[in-house]
């Protein structure tokens, strides 16, 4: 009895919101695998037995070129499924190179999440399913043994005139070990929130894997949200300031934001270390804009600064001037990342010529690849290791 | 230049994993609003220029009847989207009343969420697309202005035998008002997973409602995972153990781990008052069956005891003992909920017939409607007042 009322419940928890005209097939159907991973070969399945034409999309389908008012890109094409006499569409690849992929189904046209896949991940204002294939480059985006804690903090931030959120992870044992951490302060792109390191980023498993192998210091990781027009993550749906985040004045308040209100409440609240030896700021893309302005407008703050996928835009005719300020008021570490094919490669290498012009240590990181979240997700496994040290 | 500049980013970043067949739609068309809520109509819009036929399903679309095992059930049907010249099809329908909907797209049969709609929730493995109607019923669902945070904590169990994951809700000012707060348990049902109360359910924008308003007392809530087969939800991809939750004594075994692990993990680490009269528990569904047992097998723990959307199921021989032993360790709520449309309807009325019967104060809240969130977020805004008073 108590059996057939689990059942009952699990099906009927799961049936709430379905429509009344899939009930029947869901109700009577096998339970669909997609992706499913094999040693050589991925296989995608999707159910759609009224669609003339279903197609995937995602990091592993081969690109095509296409032109762009920024030149010719490489963009991710789309293969075609084979429909079954079922209505069951599938496709079987060779297994992609170890990466976290994200990737679509084409409905007639029409970019849908694998409804059978549970791993989806939210960039910007989409959503798109996910395929972590397993491999060497891979194996710290799994879950480690020893998990930290992520914390949704709520701040306020004078600064900026409002209440904000940021996502806070806290190594494992933190509860526990009475000691006091190093703060790797770690910012987002443009489009991006503070939801983004922990999920398309995967910060809080590179960072158990790396402390659980003993190869990065146990740290606290504060993800602040970049958009002062924003309170936080378009999913709350709070309400946002018509602020516009262009003006390069009010661009300032965020950087400022981050030395005058961020930094002091994590201090505050947090178990750490409070001086510039045990804090890191690193950055993707707008964030690393951001941190390389907090290391030029705030020298001396923080001992180590990481900026990836950014670089020196335009006419900055004060550029000297601030990194001779940072250079006087000394770092640990410089750590400059950018792709070959990375639309900002011409201004991170101007950044690197920069520093080298005028006499800071520094490195500078280049890889393969572009603006993408498979660089990033790297970046911060190679840099992690290098701070606090 | 740095206007430009930011516009790129702020675009190559959105576009990244975009697939060049839908590129150049993607870059010169305009925003696509869905759903756009006016004051009395809702409009839903999905671009699918190849597709042949759009619907959309969900809590607000008109019931249909549908045959089950169970007996005859009132599902959600279809609307037929109307397609423009554009491929921009639409549908226009008076606004609903005020409550927290899901509903999904049917693109030539294929269910799919609203891509133009950030509003997404996961039921169980499902995600489904949000729309939050304002108005008297849900105004406690939107965010409040002063808003607690939320912690994904992991903890061990050694009743389980693994290392499992929480979500607890700390109320705004717990990190400097010094006091202690009562804790409510707060448990999900068959189907869910520590987010479930979080996301489905609106925990936290409720709490912090109430909280501000002044209608509940100031608490922590503990989420936690329900499923002693899992480390965590499915969206960790962490292994689940081959445990079969169905077997009864198995089954216990979650429920002892609340007492012996979960309560003393929180009043370890949490600034808590560690004693029944501020403890609560509450669940839906199979969490109501939990917090029956956590009441029966643990008398005098917890004060406060809500059960939703469940009841007594087949033969339990010892219930006059059990609920006897609750009645002299005393208690100061016992809160029973349930739909008229609740399939567990008729356990529910037993439930409140043999509390009746042992002489056991109670309160049985019987409300409108079925085994739904609808039910079980109205249900948490109306007992949290309740508790701790």
């Amino acid at each position: 009895m108590k059996q057939k009322i689990v059942f009952a419940l699990a099906l009927l928890t799961v049936m709430t919101g379905l429509y009344a005209q899939e009930l029947s097939n869901f109700m009577n159907r096998k339970p669909i695998i997609s992706p499913e991973i094999s040693a050589a070969e991925v296989t995608f399945r999707l159910l759609a037995p009224k669609a003339d034409t279903v197609k995937i999309t995602g990091g592993f389908t081969p690109t095509v070129k296409m032109k762009t008012q920024w030149g010719e890109m490489d963009v991710p094409g789309s293969l075609t499924l084979t429909k079954g006499d079922d209505g069951l569409w599938s496709i079987t690849l060779p297994l992609p190179e170890a990466e976290l992929y994200t990737y679509s189904f084409l409905v007639d046209g029409v970019p849908i999440n694998d409804p059978n896949n549970i791993l989806l991940q939210r960039d910007g204002t989409r959503f798109l399913s996910v395929l972590l294939v397993p491999g060497k480059k891979t194996e710290n985006y799994f879950e480690a043994n020893k998990r930290g804690n992520l914390h949704q903090v709520w701040y306020e931030s004078p600064t900026i005139g409002l209440n904000r959120r940021m996502f806070i992870y806290t190594p494992y044992g933190y509860e526990t070990s009475g000691i006091k951490y190093p703060v790797l302060y770690l910012l987002h792109g443009a489009g991006g929130d503070e939801d983004a390191w922990s999920s398309m980023g995967r910060t809080r498993q590179i960072l158990d894997n790396l402390i659980e192998k003993g190869l990065a210091k146990p740290m606290i990781c504060v993800m602040p949200n970049g958009n002062p027009n924003q309170m936080a993550a378009k999913t709350t749906a709070l309400p946002e300031s018509d602020f516009d985040m262009r003006d390069p004045a009010k661009r300032n308040l965020y950087v400022n934001s981050i030395v005058k209100d961020i930094v002091p409440y994590v201090e505050k609240n947090f178990r750490v270390l409070a001086d510039p030896d045990h804090r890191a700021i690193a950055g993707l893309s707008m964030g690393g804009g951001h941190t390389i302005s907090v290391a030029n407008e705030y020298p001396g703050l923080f001992q180590y600064i990481c900026p990836l996928s950014m670089g020196l835009w335009g006419e900055q005719t004060d550029i000297d001037e601030k990194l001779q300020g940072l250079k006087k008021a000394g770092y640990k570490l410089y750590w400059l990342a950018c792709g070959r094919k990375d639309f900002v490669w011409e201004s991170a290498q101007k950044l690197d010529a920069k520093l080298t012009e005028n006499g800071l240590k520094h490195t500078f990181f280049v890889t393969e690849g572009g603006h993408t979240w498979a660089n990033w997700r790297a970046y911060l496994n190679t840099f992690a290791p290098l701070l606090f040290k």
